[in-house]
């Protein structure tokens, strides 16, 4: 591996490269929505609202265990997206989808596949309005949402010192299904099937999302790549905001969350310790739960407590740093490390 | 390949399949929508306008020639995206690229591709939204373009007896050009730079599909499959659609070109000749020219021909086929064979 390949470079520098890249042109585009591309969705103001689109890709033999039926690695394919639409608050106008599969596919395969697209974009209410299929090795998949919001979107920056910082569900479970599914099972319990589930069967805070933002709430991202690493693109997204109004000001923004407040149940517990799997990497650095982290002032909680369930977990500080305070008290950093493309 | 393989299947007929798969569902989702399917893009009415959205997945052994370099695959990548909604004679709103690389590919390399495809943007005005980039073996770009009409976008259908069928410029030049990369050049003619450029640097006819559009043409297609192809293509979307709305009458327009209407250069015909290509497969087979077919009442020809120059090639009749007339006066059918994935 020469040192000059992108593999020395990680999926955010090869973005970030990509939005200097067109900073530097004297381009007629506007260069305002490139900055948008750290957020989950990008944002266009259109007419009276905004639209919010966004498009993922996913190869096999990277984003799907080989124990995935077509039928979830369909349903997948548009979970990942309305989950970014989730993210946002969007209402959900559109899904286009472009396959690439191998000519060796069976017919039964593809069909099992295209069913679990169209389930998920019944389920979600989401038309698939189009898309292309392709000859390829490995399956691929891009799919691509559009959604709208009448008010501003919610975005990953926009909190201040005191905002609760929340999540729509618990924490882990998707990591710990990947793990069980290729280990000897030790127990039946709920947890094992609620984890593969996770792992095999995720949905999108769709609903959730929505309601947030139509209660007042202006922050939030979703869990994909692991809560730590999800945490630090919150800070980091509000410290461009920050820096882009007011350049000169020094940012100290920080998140703090507290070990006791994760939910974790004590059967989850048990079955990482017979594992002998690390907690902290399952609950922390792995994502692919699709839950939602939100941040709100406060004063908003018992309005919002009147119609979603959902953890407070932490608060912003301003002390600069993203820590977790441990059971035992101690205070620890968190650093984001969850999965990145190419990082070697 | 076993029978029951999607390799037996065409493209289209897998879309067809995607289609029907749909439509049996009593579902929350609008098949309207998916009727759009066949066309170059879908349309959704949106408040007063018309939102028109594309997805293509490009991957580099099969859509890429080697000689191409990575600034030209960059700018393609824009290209066959903003040429669906050049054909719908939209206005683009935004361009989203999700592109997988291999993590070898040398970091000079990424950021030509990138450049590549922020000149695209530039050039068709299109600002890029955002992405994501993936970790594959081969070169995979996935393009979604966004674009709105005020007006009924053009479709592939909507066309009537006597109607002109026209080109906004030459065919079969991009297809000789593939076939130079491969040659040892014959001679160093105008043609045969015109032929590679048009190969490794097509240009989407965006202002013309507007301007199209805003003059009143209601049928249009970009030729990316070959004319042939296409020119099926669109009777089979307005037979689709006359059945629609007069189930029980039967269709029966067809189009009838002229190969003397067809515009080809004698140092074309020179260079096919002396390399022993086949004309025909080069001019109505190929495809890759990202060129427009629209299709007009004769009474817009003198106000259209004020603003932009095109070919009249061929006429809509009442025969029910497509067919080509010779230059020695002979009626030949013309089968849309262009190429299809998958399809052995």
């Amino acid at each position: 591996m020469s040192k000059d390949s992108i593999s020395s470079y990680g999926e955010k520098a090869l973005i970030e490269r990509i939005i200097n890249a067109s900073i530097k042109r004297s381009s007629t585009v506007n260069n305002t929505y490139l900055n948008r591309i750290g957020d989950d969705c990008s944002v266009i103001r259109y007419l009276d609202r905004y639209l919010i689109t966004t498009s993922d890709m996913l190869i096999r033999s990277h984003h799907f265990p080989d124990e995935m039926t077509y039928y979830d690695m369909g349903f997948k394919s548009v979970t990942v997206n309305v989950s970014d639409l989730a993210s946002m608050g969007a209402k959900p106008l559109g899904f286009l989808l472009s396959i690439g599969f191998n000519g060796d596919l069976s017919i039964d395969d593809f069909d099992d596949f295209i069913d679990g697209v169209l389930s998920a974009c019944d389920y979600y209410n989401i038309p698939l309005l189009g898309g292309d299929t392709n000859d390829s090795d490995d399956i691929i998949v891009c799919g691509t949402a559009i959604g709208e919001t009448s008010t501003e979107p919610m975005m990953k920056y926009g909190f201040n010192k005191g905002d609760l910082v929340c999540i729509t569900g618990k924490l882990g479970l998707a990591a710990l299904g990947f793990q069980l599914l290729n280990q000897e099972v030790p127990s039946d319990g709920i947890t094992i099937s609620e984890s593969i589930n996770k792992a095999l069967k995720p949905n999108a805070r769709l609903s959730e999302g929505e309601k947030l933002l139509s209660l007042g709430v202006k922050t939030a991202t979703d869990i994909t790549d692991g809560l730590a690493s999800e945490l630090e693109s919150l800070l980091e997204a509000d410290k461009k905001y920050s820096d882009s109004i007011n350049g000169n000001v020094p940012y100290n923004k920080g998140i703090r969350i507290y070990e006791n407040k994760i939910p974790v149940d004590r059967e989850y517990l048990t079955i990482v310790d017979s594992l002998n799997l690390d907690l902290y990497e399952l609950l922390f650095h792995t994502g692919e739960d699709f839950e939602l982290i939100f941040i709100m002032p406060r004063d908003l909680k018992s309005e919002i407590e009147k119609y979603l369930d959902f953890y407070v977990i932490g608060e912003v500080t301003l002390n600069n740093t993203l820590e977790i305070v441990l059971t035992n008290n101690e205070i620890k950093t968190l650093s984001g490390m969850g999965y990145e493309h190419f990082k070697l």
